[in-house]
């Protein structure tokens, strides 16, 4: 038997993978990778619940996490006063329609390629390579 | 004598003015008038506090509230799945090295550019609109 290869896929703003497995435990699976990879989690905004209360619609299971690495962002902040503008950086996991949950991560660099601060490129790139490992390995 | 004109100004990806007053004061007037233009803040994140938490260094005071307006952000979802990767729009409000508070608001059709999905460039124009209220009369 082969091993199931699952790692996750660029698409233009971001890098995602799908699991097949319950929205609850895919987000402490995910939690815990992004703390390997040096990443607290801000904030967990549950867009269900959020649009759900303030419009009364009904929406996909579906999660944002905010990821910052202190050490990264301190130095990128320093680099560029405005960079609150872009942190931190979104972790988003919803249903697909099949029942499977897709977890993706923001592209720091093409994020934060709109400031035109080439000088933050080091960071970004730092930050998507853990980005990457934490989406191919919770 | 002339009234003070002080509005906000584009900037490469966001809008801003600065204003001479504390910034818990600001920040209390700044969310009335994110409230008036539609946005809830689903988060916000006290930069200085986490910096200090997590690293022990010094940092300006800086404050980032993340702007939401449901209805706006349920369209667009529908529109491109991987929105949350984007949401919610970024408020910063940070001390200057005068003491003077900037506030600014991401620009919203910089940041939905990157998707490449045109749709929600309707979206981004209102919201923008929206914002640069926000910014300039709270």
């Amino acid at each position: 038997m082969s091993p199931e290869v699952n790692v996750g896929r660029q698409m233009r703003y971001g890098y995602r993978r799908s699991v097949d497995a319950p929205l609850g435990a895919v987000v402490e699976r995910v939690r815990a990778a992004l703390q390997r990879e040096g990443f607290g989690v801000l904030f967990e905004i549950d867009l269900k619940a959020k649009l759900r209360e303030k419009l009364g619609v009904e929406f996909r299971n579906y999660l944002i996490l905010g990821a910052c690495d202190p050490a990264t962002a301190h130095q990128a902040l320093q680099q560029e006063i405005d960079l609150g503008l872009l942190l931190p950086c979104n972790v988003a996991l919803y249903e697909e329609d099949d029942g499977r949950i897709t977890v993706g991560a923001v592209d720091a660099a093409r994020l934060l390629e709109i400031t035109g601060n080439t000088a933050l490129a080091e960071s970004a790139a730092s930050v998507n390579q853990r980005l990457h490992r934490a989406v191919d390995q919770f």
